[in-house]
């Protein structure tokens, strides 16, 4: 089994970290590497915002438990009563990335930019949680203004996060994957 | 720089291929890496639909450039008027990957999955094309028999495809990346 086919099957979503930094280098190859995900005509409807201020952090996921704790859905309302809450799994930094409102395919494009990024993490030794629901604040009217703290730019919207950070989580026995999902055509 | 890192970078989008077959093992490994992506709260809700019969890949192209043929946008009639049309862009093999519609998040998933296959491909010698417009017909009612013919499971629609061969294409200058697409928050 070749490197990359071992560290796509190796990787994990990870909800405990050390608070070391990770290196700017690291940083730098794994933004070059989401840039380079495929996209629909190749517009490159995304844009990166690399977080590693754990205080802009801890605002969002402050803003989410806010929301949470209103919210209908009694399971949100529990998980926001947790006190170690934390959108971002305790990681030192995040990448959040935003699709272009006009890109029809944004949602893929920038789900493709965020496996590609998750993939390099993993082969730097790095361990990551790819998040969707770390927005819930921001799709609010009352949250909308962590797009201007964030400087998320016009005509784009978070989609995807992507926490980052040396795991120190013991991971379990992996969930089995779904049988009966391949049909052959041949 | 490491190989996964090598293999994220290199990866191109071929659109000309060798008739050679893919050998099943390396299908099975593609197959497995899909399987390994990530998934909203782990639901895995995807279906792979692995076509070696290049005449069930004609079909779904012929029904294609017939709805294109018809479409009021011109670009997409000049498409189809191309003698080579071909939706798979000639690959010997394609990989439909289907997502379910009751999960929130299957739109990311499914392109999770394909962009895990296309990197796995890339790794073991292979060319790919990630693609969304195979299924022009299939989305119309003239087409939807197509999903009767595919064996796509109820509850199932067809999301993105991948082709996949050994390309036989003189790669050109790689686009440039977007500029100006990273906010550091430091």
């Amino acid at each position: 089994m070749n490197e990359t086919i071992k560290t796509i099957l190796e990787r994990r979503s990870v909800r405990s970290y050390e608070s070391t930094p990770v290196e700017k280098e690291k940083i730098d190859l794994i933004l070059q590497c989401g840039q380079f995900a495929p996209s629909g005509m190749n517009r490159q409807p995304w844009h990166f915002t690399v977080i590693t201020r754990r205080a802009m952090l801890d605002k969002i996921s402050a803003e989410n438990r806010r929301v949470m704790l209103q919210s209908p859905v009694e399971a949100l309302r529990l998980r926001a009563e947790d006190p170690d809450f934390d959108s971002f799994r305790g990681a030192p930094m995040a990448i959040i990335v935003s699709g272009e409102d006009e890109a029809g395919y944004a949602g893929a494009d920038c789900a493709n930019a965020v496996e590609n990024m998750a993939l390099a993490a993993q082969s730097l030794g790095l361990s990551s949680c790819y998040l969707a629901s770390f927005k819930i604040a921001i799709e609010t009217p009352e949250g909308a203004f962590l797009l201007d703290d964030l400087r998320i730019p016009k005509g784009f919207k978070p989609m995807f996060a992507l926490s980052l950070g040396y795991g120190n989580e013991v991971l379990g026995e992996r969930a089995p994957r779904r049988e009966h999902t391949i049909t052959f055509i041949e």
